[in-house]
């Protein structure tokens, strides 16, 4: 796991001995955070590359192949999302991608670990100004509160129309966030009609973890969706999770909302493909 | 690209310096064929790896995930599939498919290289029976020629319901296999009704010969149609070009057939989501 001298590489392990790795010029920085070992990278190709605990979060060319299709579907499903909770993402580009909603009148931002907003600020190409706004407290729809999304989630008195988990894997620290103790505490904090998202690890290596995830949203939401995308930098498709609370329709989303985005990943007007699932894991999913 | 003894892995790299990677065991077999370096390796956790020069080809576990979207979705969408043309696919996995359908009568393979077939027959577990029998001329179905598939497709007079190119990619010697001059002889010996598809590529890290390949083919056929699939050992997802002759629909299959088949990777009743595509690529698509 890591970086490589022979191939001057960054290569991640999966299980069963699968890697994704990446040509690096060089490293540009690492440090142990008060929760996890930060290290960033410059790549051949696809500009800086940020990994935590030896796990690849995001390179910067492709990154919204991960943050577009985590925030747009859910944002363009719910018919009007004013207030949107951001649990982990600590780098900005998914809160960037929610603050491109008109509708947002106010999004909070959870990150456990200073460490991870800090870097990102520093070295990564992605949210640099909104994180900047962030810190010094100049952003007027957007407010970053650095604490454990568990707890928070537990404790506030807020409500949203739209839960975010841009969280690590479900098999390290972030594994409470994948516990139907905490889909309950999100479903309670959803307003009547509330649609929660969650990334679900990696569809052919995490498939017991997505189950996992699943059946315990089954649980708690009154209906849960899954979807796959080809996310680059990790072990493509990447699974995702979809609880909905209420009367909200996830296999359809506002059109008209989306034409303003002019997306580069997520085709609105081909939500029906953000379905493609084996089949064989549809069947386990079908069968939980 | 290549062994790499620090990580004791298999990495194959791709342009702009994106790798995938097995962990492996040890290497079974290397030779120099007639055409090709060809490696087999025993991985930790996907089976067997097959490699011509340098470039996975396949890993046991998983091969399914080409091999079906290859086949099913063009066979399913022909009414009555008879006769199929399989150019390259030493590894027998093609075939095996498109012997599944029992609408086949007549198989023709022709694998320009004889060495592939041969280690696939010894070595992996793919589809070594079919192999068996296709050497020793005891399959009824089905024949294997050994020879240039260029050529031969050219000059045969030999007509077919679905010709399937499985070859390498359009960047090495397979680069003839994508050329407009190859899609034309196809058109021509396709019956009045005809399908023609060809693997295209790494999505992401080969969308120029995506987009040669696929406005070489709308010069020819009728109509292309374009899908991705996440296929296992390959910097997924990754694309498929289909050309149409005549008067059939690659967006409607017949679910009747598809039910016998039982797939693993490819979801007919899911046939719509299969056309996941990246945004931006559907774009550029849609502009040649």
């Amino acid at each position: 796991m890591g970086y490589n001298e022979q191939e001057r590489a960054f290569i991640e392990w999966y299980p069963r001995g699968y890697g994704v790795g990446f040509k690096v010029k060089r490293r540009l920085f690492e440090t142990q955070t008060e929760y996890q070992r930060l290290e960033i990278y410059e790549t051949e190709g696809f500009g800086k590359l940020l990994v935590l605990d030896g796990t690849v979060q995001l390179v910067e060319i492709g990154e919204e192949s991960y943050h577009e299709v985590l925030v747009h579907p859910v944002m363009l499903a719910h018919p009007n999302p004013k207030r949107v909770l951001v649990i982990g993402g600590g780098d900005g580009g998914t809160l960037r991608e929610v603050l491109r909603h008109d509708t947002v009148e106010k999004a909070i931002m959870v990150e456990i670990d200073e460490g991870v907003v800090e870097a990102s600020y520093l070295y990564l190409d992605v949210a640099k100004d909104l994180l900047d706004r962030l810190i010094k407290k100049e952003e007027p729809r957007a407010e970053l509160i650095i604490g454990d999304g568990v707890k928070y989630l537990r404790e506030t008195g807020e409500r949203f129309d739209v839960i975010i988990v841009d969280s690590t894997d479900p098999v390290g620290p972030a594994k409470l966030l994948f516990s139907e103790e905490f889909y309950r505490d999100a479903y309670e904090k959803l307003n009547d009609e509330g649609l929660y998202i969650t990334q679900a690890g990696s569809v052919y290596l995490f498939t017991n973890e997505l189950l996992d995830a699943y059946k315990a949203m089954k649980k708690v939401f009154d209906r849960v969706y899954y979807f796959s995308f080809p996310v680059i930098g990790y072990a493509s498709p990447w699974s995702f999770l979809i609880g909905v609370k209420g009367d909200v329709d996830f296999t359809r989303i506002d059109l008209e909302r989306a034409k303003k985005l002019d997306l580069y990943y997520y085709d609105p007007e081909r939500h029906e493909t953000l379905f493609q699932m084996p089949r064989y894991v549809r069947k386990l999913l079908e069968g939980q």
